[in-house]
């Protein structure tokens, strides 16, 4: 498949690359091993000896190396091969490494060239790190069937709530809302407003003394390829938007094959921050909606699709796919670019 | 798959589109949703939604229409749009819908072209909506791995009743049965004759003071490409056909895919007509066979061939096979001939 | 896939074609039928009916033939149909018949072209048959995926016992140990050498009063394509082979198919030869090894080599891989001169 390769993708979220322990992800149809140097900093590798193609996840963790299991090789951080039983290493010996970045509490990895990964493209989730531990919750859902734009227009498109979750995070405020969309560089904003209406089942259960009218607003902000962050705020009918009682979450897609996805999760808000226990409340709805809901309908799109490509299917477009069809069209036109870049530095 | 397409297929036995609940179906590849009106007609139409290939079977049955359950457009039996939260419905936002007809007790689905959908065509099976019900049972083969010809192959070629089934259905009379082929047009009947023979075992336990010679008769009608009518019937040794004690059933075979069909089954007799416990017997006794005996070795033929073509694979033929290379050749002329009337009328 | 196919496979230990059972088989592609006549000898027929392609091992063993279980013909163990309950039967009936042998213990079946299928070219393992059943025992590692090319890799470098097997058959003397390769007509040896060392832990277990400075070795005879005696011995350091504490093994790899190999070992031993008690618990450990250790690594493996030819993924060459660097050499001249003769002999 073509991926937009000089890009940051989130590998995994920094606690699940647990210190002592090595961690296998397939991202971009690439097998890679993820794991923490004895200082803590991030270190992937393609997740195959370059000698007989094991696994080095399947492999031990030797400080900051990883040694093969059948045949002892082993290779660092930087995918040289650092230590041989059998004989001299060479630079040969390599296995590829791609540069990793920890950042927003997430572990970020670059599969394009090397000399071009910049940690200042990543793009800005520090809502995440600055949250406090009573209002920060993240998850990942099991990698499943779907392609990850598939995954994205679903974030991209919050109508889908009224149908898919009518108990919970739908309510038929989004299907009424006015949408508008803000382009910019790198990235882009669409909103939904919903103004002078009661005030969201979900949102009102766990907020005290809301007003009887309101007016409310999703955005999401997109940046290719998959990264998003949903901000969902109230108001007092008529109020500005810095008053808002708000969830901040972010949505993030990672490719792992043309078909399946790694979905990262995470949420944090600005009111009864200091709460643990609702805390762990919302993460547990979260998970649960995902898992039940919004993970076997985009299985069930997979398997009408059937790994056809999505214009070819000649899909019908309505009002709600404004921001949809943009997230595709400029991923499309960023990888075009970066081929053609790539098939010119070749020329 | 080059399947037949101006042609009815059973979709499913009547009683199993039960009014309120969409049944999904995989018919010569497609996905079908089937559904009752609230004035109880059938309507089906393609799975999925034109929007995001949502599945329609997984949507909301409301009244005469279903509603997605990703966000919330809504299809009638005819395919149109009758609903659309987000905007206009416009016509070209249908789905596809198969003419689709009930009779026979089974729902029978048109995958051609609708305009030549004419319900006369359908095969008589009138016997079966004739039947009392405690002389009557039907049921479906759970789709499983092997293609429909293969099925018919089962059916038109009796003889391996003796070998599959020695102990229930066969005891060596087909084997030694002549065998009679009688061309129609629309059809064609093959009998298997064994005269002066003890009473076969199955038929002896279940029909009292049997003589001890009969003639018996076994007659399969085929109409393409895969709706079979078998009636088996005994008489004294020397007595006319009209006086015979027979089992009157259907084979129904759909392609589900190249190598998956629905099999559909259905019994009636002239015997022991108002038995309901014969009746429950009969049916579960044949449901076993058919799952346990026919269709592992269909299941293991299909492995076998592996997906190609049968005639490419140069099977002996004997003299059993009269029947079954009958249909096959004429069925394949069939959809030669359909081909290139489409070929025809698209030049 | 490209195999040998003028040469020898075990096709199933002797003891495995048990006397009025058919055993199903999948060798280089083809499915097999093995069974024994009544006067004991083997016999291998294409495992499907050329009727309708029921495969004959779920058919009936009668005395010297299959009876086909759907339509009741009945082959020989020469292929011939013996039988046939509809009418005549013809020479053009048959299904194919492969040469079997029954040789140390083992059933090999012949691929190629039956008049070059010559006994006396079955390799030497007659250590098999002349071992007393109390220094005896055989396995067979249940199918799994992997290349047999790459389960014969696993045996020619025996380094990798030190790293997947560390605390039983390894112990870092075969990674220590000098290397040495003897070629030969027909087959090749693989040696590894370690002089004046402490003796190897599994070993010391099982033998009294070793000395405490050893010298060892392990040698490996390959033929090809995958037959493999590997002796393992231990003398007093400086003394003679010929007084060696040896274990005598047999690991031989059958392809199943590209991507699955049957692997049979044996085992045998000249010393505490009549401890009955030991040897089950050799072939236990044995057994135990294989499938929770080299099994799941050879999958991981194949995971990784996802079908893509060995070469093609240019695997960096270490010390270690000289005997399977050889052997996969040896293996691709021989295939391609068989090839090369077949076609100059179709010209």
């Amino acid at each position: 498949m073509n991926y937009l390769l000089n890009t940051w993708y989130v590998a995994a979220w920094s606690h699940d690359v647990v210190p002592g322990a090595i961690l296998a992800r397939t991202i971009l149809d690439q097998p890679v091993a993820l794991f923490r140097r004895t200082d803590g900093t991030l270190a992937a590798i393609h997740d195959a000896c370059p000698h007989r193609f094991a696994p080095l996840s399947a492999g031990i963790l030797q400080g900051d190396r990883i040694a093969c299991r059948y045949h002892g090789l082993a290779f660092d951080g930087s995918g040289a091969c650092v230590f041989n039983p059998h004989g001299p290493t060479l630079r040969s010996m390599a296995t590829r490494a791609y540069p990793v970045h920890e950042a927003h509490r997430a572990a970020w990895i670059w599969m394009g060239e090397p000399d071009r990964a910049d940690p200042a493209l990543i793009p800005d989730l520090s809502y995440l790190s600055e949250a406090p531990e009573t209002a920060f919750s993240s998850g990942e859902l099991l990698s499943g069937p779907g392609n990850y734009e598939v995954f994205v227009d679903n974030i991209l498109d919050l109508s889908h709530t009224d149908y898919l979750h009518p108990d919970t995070l739908g309510g038929g405020a989004n299907t009424k809302a006015k949408q508008e969309i803000t382009e910019s560089d790198g990235f882009f904003d669409v909103t939904w407003y919903a103004r002078d209406i009661p005030p969201p089942p979900l949102l009102a259960s766990l907020v005290d003394s809301l007003p009887e009218r309101t007016d409310s607003f999703s955005r999401v902000r997109w940046f290719a390829p998959g990264v998003m962050k949903l901000v969902a705020g109230i108001v007092p009918a008529g109020a500005d938007e810095s008053v808002a009682v708000s969830n901040v979450n972010a949505h993030i897609m990672t490719p792992e094959t043309a078909r399946a996805t790694h979905y990262f999760f995470a949420a944090t808000r600005n009111y009864r921050t200091g709460d643990a226990e609702l805390n762990e409340r919302i993460a547990a709805t979260r998970k649960r909606i995902f898992a039940t809901e919004d993970k076997p309908m985009i299985e069930l799109v997979d398997a009408r699709m059937g790994g056809r490509e999505f214009w070819s299917m000649r899909p019908i477009l309505l009002s709600i796919d404004g921001a949809s069809v943009r997230a595709r069209r400029r991923l499309q036109a960023l990888i075009a670019a970066e081929q053609a870049g790539t098939a010119a530095a070749a020329a």
